[in-house]
């Protein structure tokens, strides 16, 4: 069922709107693309984000739908963070900005296999993560 | 030419990083989707963006090389506002953007029937935008 109640009905504008910003693209990145899923994989990660703005952005990512918490299996206190098919649907969007920023900017030897491997087989690629991610 | 010099060398975080925010990629959608061209066109665009949040981040799109200033025919005050190569080169981003928020969220009739014609034929899409705008 398609959500409403929103300021605009442009899909750009409401797809980013519940993005939300640059930090929660990037939380998603490392889901996607580097399996992590708990809050201490995210802050580990290279960028080094803020530990409220972490939490800020799962949070808001959780609200939207786009992930969702799991049980961590052995432990009470530990939670996993598992992507949504709503977030499993935005590996496309991901897809682009990789080309993008490959064809534009220096990347590692990492990004530019991945690009390449997205211009030579996008929907096995596709279909791949979201086989990794079920 | 690739560019160098910044903080990260994975390609979504560069990418992220010279789009600035959601208000840089609304007024890539208004320029490459419905042909605005001046900052009062900007200005009037639905979402009601607030002046000096518009004039930065031209000036951000414009430094990062995503779009150009050209003159205005016959009016030395007005500037018009290009899509550079660069600039021409998110459309698909912003077409997976397009999906993913038509897939999931209340559109209106020209989103729905852009997203339609996204998905009948991709290619033929970008090309008309890409001549559109040279």
């Amino acid at each position: 069922m398609k959500k409403t109640n929103r300021r605009s009905l442009c899909p750009i504008s409401t797809a980013l709107e519940m993005l939300g910003d640059k930090w929660a693209l990037i939380i998603l990145r490392d889901m996607i693309f580097r399996g992590m899923e708990t809050y201490s994989e995210f802050l580990k990660a290279h960028e080094k984000i803020a530990t409220n703005t972490l939490a800020t952005r799962l949070i808001n990512l959780e609200q939207n739908g786009l992930i969702e918490k799991k049980d961590y299996p052995g432990n009470k206190v530990k939670v996993l963070y598992k992507l949504t098919p709503m977030g499993l649907d935005l590996i496309p969007v991901l897809f682009e900005l990789v080309l993008w920023g490959d064809k534009y900017f220096e990347t590692d030897k990492d990004a530019e296999s991945l690009a390449e491997n997205i211009r030579s087989d996008r929907d096995g690629l596709i279909k791949y993560l979201r086989d990794k991610h079920q």
